[in-house]
């Protein structure tokens, strides 16, 4: 048996992939134009899943008020309308590949839910390229 | 190996959060808004999955025309321009919340297909909040 | 000339489509099921549209802060998880097909914004049928 | 722990449902309109995904620019404005329902990446069926 | 003033661009691979839209059931999984682009209706590529 | 009588709203986040109408792979994957709101194609804010 409660988010960033280590000729050889040292952006389209048991006093797996509030504390606050590279402190060590961005989002949701509870992250980038992951 | 056929469906009803045995304040302090007495309404949009094994002979897993029918006869008949608390004999007792209603409809279909398959429902209160039940 | 900028906003209300000076029968006639008498439901999606001049100082249009907060003073407030027959003082006297609603919304929006303004709404019942108005 | 990227596409082509060994009437029984011997067609979407675990050194699972390289040889070039039955070799003995596309590209895809990744392939034949295959 | 109301519709067909007077390689130069001789397909979805009055006795611009019923017999039914080249009398001499397809829906579409309705059709050929003709 | 034809595209850039002439404090007031002196970004979706007459020799209004490539050299390879206010000429001097890439955008493709067409360009910066320019 499993039942999973999805909440859909959104923010809009500034990014750029960069690794400090490497020479910028091999920064543009790998990341190509997303590696623009001017960076450039998206609107990220954010599901996260909540897997677990239904209570049956309410009816309900998770309040969703509660998973919003936590979304919009652990992501929204600190990413939206932000420079990610530059001011959310994960990414200034670690490239912000939709693959690190998920996993960082899900780093930070999986502290605040109860740990009764699987914890999904699903990032979209653009329309057409996005990540799934499940811790 | 897996293989799953979906087919959409939608159904438009009204709803509300309530449980019987508790005060109005408590339905007010525990569902919110969800919970006037006078009801509110959603347009349901439903994805149904069933997993199974292809058909060698004609390159079906379940021929659509009856998924399609068996969503039509337990969910859409029942369910469309319904209000579910008043109408719909198991949300007399259970709270219509998302979750519950996609047990609903898994019950449903379930009895109505063969037991090899394997079923799934996801269910889209409105485009930010759904849920995914598989039995 | 012409630039128009549009907002989105939605909201999710229970109504029923019903003629106080008809006959029962008459109502279920011209309007089926939608005038079941316990009401069913939509997720509502509006799309307001504001045409004018740009403003050279800052480039905006209409700064849609402003239009956000007029939307969700004049719409969201009074209609979202709202039973719109029982609890909008206008449909008590006036049938809220997807029409009459796109009405009352434009008359709420255009007496809150400056007269330079020509306004539109686009109003969807469901992801099928929908509605422009533009007074 | 599971970390999936996906890669979406999309390939426009005729197809009819059709089995050489059955009569035109068991072929229309069965097939219904899908079997209409002048073809019919679709705007198939696709969504290709790609589990494994992430590059420390890039922060990437899976380059995508490789992974749209896959995709566009294996899919798009010999998919795209093609009659499926007429001009794919492996539709000429196998029923081409949209079961039987999604596990063709699988196995396409599947024999160009690296062994280490697990793929997965959902195949939009319409926005309301479509299928999930894992191999 | 002006009040529209709209309802949408899909349908699914292979069609080739041709034109008989042209050699082959007139063809292939022109429409390119849209003009292979084994046909190819699209899912195209409608939107006709009906310009009007209200109906202050129903609410109604237009009874919904009607339109619905008539896209169904004039587009439905003679374009859905059909050959538009070979089984649509209007496309064996005028060539389906999509703009044709439109003032044919269009034609169809306006004979039915009351003269004191405009018309207006979207025809989507695919996501990225669509018209809008208006009479 | 009127017949347009529209092509889709897309692009993620990365922006700030900022007049030079104000101060930083002057600035965050009316912009808001939106002023975040190390840019944020977006997904742009733009939607290009051309409105003219139908060559009867093709049944075209215009052939879409020139309006595809003038929207590839016009918009696309200019705006995607930069920083519009530092690498966009137009916008080192011209606040970067949607209003105003709209209007940049209809003025770089209204020069590249005949005179006889009229142009509209739909230009969203997220998907709830989007606005439609007419020339």
């Amino acid at each position: 048996m499993s039942l999973t409660v999805y909440r859909k988010a959104h923010f809009n960033a500034a990014h750029r992939l960069y690794k400090e280590e490497w020479s910028n000729e091999k920064n543009a050889l790998i990341f190509g134009k997303c590696s623009n040292p001017n960076y450039h952006g998206h609107n990220y389209d954010l599901e996260v899943g909540v897997t677990g048991e239904i209570d049956e006093e309410t009816g309900f797996l998770i309040d969703l008020k509660i998973l919003k509030k936590v979304i919009y504390e652990e992501v929204e606050v600190p990413f939206d309308h932000k420079n990610l590279n530059l001011e959310v402190e994960a990414f200034k060590t670690v490239n912000p590949t939709v693959e690190n961005i998920a996993i960082e989002i899900y780093n930070r949701i999986v502290k605040r839910l109860d740990s009764r509870f699987d914890i999904s992250v699903k990032l979209y980038e653009t329309p057409r390229n996005f990540v799934v992951y499940t811790g």
